[in-house]
């Protein structure tokens, strides 16, 4: 039977007839139904109670394809099972940086959960120049304790076999596969170039060995290194803001990768925004002083070692608590901690390698940022292109090399200060 | 209901009783069954026809319960669906080299296997000084073949992701992650030391940073990286020889885990045969003019070389044949073989830790080789061991500066030639 999305009506009779969402609506007689429209997999909608506006959900239900694409993108609509189960997972790890899920109807693939109406999706904070005062904070947490508490460092063995299991998301992860780790290298024709790009750029990226072993390692990785389960897809587009409060949404992608694959795309996406700025910035809207690209790249800081600390603290925490060692007992005193610095060092390795990927595959690949491409001066977006090309190359080719985030600041901000043809 | 091990009147009706099995040994009026009793985790039996010796099967069932330890160390059964699936999947890439499986029964947890009637245990024959020519291609093609196929090199991802979730065996995982990656490096109940084996060299391990890092990275390595189906207890005693086959048998611990823990098994057991030759070649054997142990690095060198030549003969013909690569296309031509070479480098480098930590376990830890333990001379059992121990400490960490298989002979002769106190 071809799928057919919910009329208002349907879905407001749909709503009213489940007794949790009638409640929380405050038992609507009617209900207004908006679609976003924005959803790149799925249908998305605000319901909200026409009498009382405030009391008001959001829905979401899985067509048979992806959306952005249409019918002939078929995907399973299982994938509306992966995400309620993450938001879940991720809620009880995180209530305070989670929507929370009210229902989940397995049949229709729909969900209904919480609505985040004073927020905005970080990007386009971003792309204004809005200063977050909590978001590196929070992301810090959120990634702390959804990476931790998902891997082998604290679940019992048999249970984290058993997630992994439960978590495998074939057709989601394949997408990432293609179009994050294949086709951007490949003369594609999903691949999008903007008008002044320089072919050659491309050229250069498809040709060298050091950088193509960079993302073929990336790649095996993301493919076959079940360390936990990830958002899968956690760029600032999947991010909610205001001045208090951050959300994680559409963790779709869920699946048990490497850690570095989530912190990577929070990296990524924060050095897209970092390069864009000579667009966005154009006007030079003060910000409290401190110009926002160093905000960006502050942020960027922040986060990684706001992550670190707190990761580490859960886990000593954790083994302290259990009385033993991933590693095992530590007579001597020294080895427990020359294990976690080596582990964050690896991590850290990692998340520069995914962002790096995550970079390329915004500028030639199918998938774009509106960071980027809202840049209406072609010459301009062409060389803020190539900036973040070679940004992501260095973090691919020399990520065991560079020792920590101040680098990875340094490397930006010599990139944005090199002029290239 | 309390499990009790089959009399053999009624494994001898049992087999008669199933047609494939009964035609197999030649209708037999009458079965002669002899326990083989050498299992550690299973019961095992000899079953032929009484009228016609040679018309013989292996029968193998699963107690609930490790049968080394008894009673007191519960298994589930299940391991045995586990081992039926593993030798099919491996007798299928594989079949010169893994016993054929006659029938499986997933109610009594047992299985009838081919006989290997004039193949003795690896292990045995390397304490007897044998030469086996053969044996060094047979294991490449065996490795090369079983861990070629189960990987993403090979299979479409979403089959390899369905066969990750099915070849999940967290119990008997669970007894690698202790008895090899956790309790050699405590003072664990558990661990057996050597009359003469002295107490420092064990301190000097616990307290060793550098080593206990690095034995960290596998140990995670091993619960997190599911790259291929391995064997997963592919030590000299896991395999079955005569001078022109070779046989690999009891994959009970299959599971999807990092391709160099199989590798590293042959690696560290061959190690050990030779630095236990100072034993077993005590009255000075002579073997064709080359003296065994030589041969035994030989076996080494030719092991690693032949596997990660037949891989990327497998790898290419596959990429070829099917008109693309893992990392997607290669315009410039030089990229495809510089993401090999250093797939290979970090596999040698992983192989080299695991084949560490698998020699230690076998010193310091629960179990044996017999190779070490038939030493009678308390003293030079403990020079031996120290040995080895040196050994795979270097191997683990140095397994990144390690260039090839040969600086991991050099090793093993150059301490092999120091005394140590």
């Amino acid at each position: 039977m071809e799928f057919e999305a919910m009329s208002c009506d349907e879905l407001s009779a749909y709503l009213r007839s489940v007794p949790g969402v009638y409640a929380l609506l405050n038992e609507p007689v009617e209900l207004d139904i908006a679609e976003v429209g924005d959803g790149n997999l799925n249908f998305v909608y605000f319901a909200s109670n026409t009498k009382a506006p405030e009391k008001s959900v959001v829905v979401k239900q899985a067509p048979p394809f992806l959306r952005l694409v249409g019918k002939t993108w078929p995907l399973t609509r299982h994938r509306m099972e992966r995400e309620v189960a993450a938001l879940r997972r991720f809620g009880a790890l995180c209530p305070q940086h989670v929507p929370r899920v009210y229902h989940a109807d397995n049949e229709l693939f729909l969900m209904v959960m919480q609505r985040l109406s004073s927020h905005r999706i970080l990007r386009q904070g971003l792309m204004d120049g809005i200063v977050y005062p909590k978001l590196a904070g929070h992301l810090s947490t959120y990634l702390a304790h959804t990476l931790f508490f998902g891997s082998d460092l604290y679940l019992a063995p048999d249970v984290k076999k058993q997630a992994v299991s439960a978590a495998i998301n074939s057709e989601l992860c394949k997408i990432t596969e293609d179009l994050v780790f294949t086709y951007p290298f490949e003369d594609h024709p999903s691949n999008v170039y903007s008008a002044a790009f320089p072919r050659a750029e491309i050229e250069r990226i498809w040709k060298s060995p050091a950088l193509r072993v960079a993302v073929g390692e990336m790649k095996w990785s993301f493919m076959s290194d079940a360390q936990t389960l990830l958002h899968g897809d956690l760029h600032t587009g999947s991010i909610m803001v205001n001045q208090d409060e951050t959300y994680v949404i559409d963790p779709e992608f869920a699946f048990y990768g490497p850690m570095g694959f989530d912190i990577g795309a929070v990296l990524a996406n924060l050095l897209l925004a970092y390069f864009s700025r000579d667009w966005h910035d154009r006007e030079a809207r003060a910000n409290g002083g401190l110009p926002y690209r160093d905000w960006l790249l502050e942020q960027a800081t922040q986060i990684w070692n706001g992550f670190a600390d707190q990761f580490i603290a859960l886990w000593r925490e954790h083994e302290s608590r259990r009385k033993s060692y991933f590693i095992g007992d530590d007579r001597g005193g020294a080895c427990v901690d020359a294990f976690r610095a080596r582990f964050m060092q690896r991590l850290f390795a990692d998340s520069l390698g995914f962002a790096g990927c995550k970079m390329i595959r915004r500028i030639v690949g199918m998938a774009k940022v509106v960071d980027v491409t809202s840049i209406a001066d072609e010459a301009l977006r062409a060389t803020v292109e190539v900036r973040a090309l070679r940004c992501a190359q260095r973090l691919l080719v020399e990520r065991h090399a560079i020792a920590d985030i101040g680098e990875v600041v340094a490397v930006a901000r010599e990139i944005q200060a090199t002029r290239y043809a």
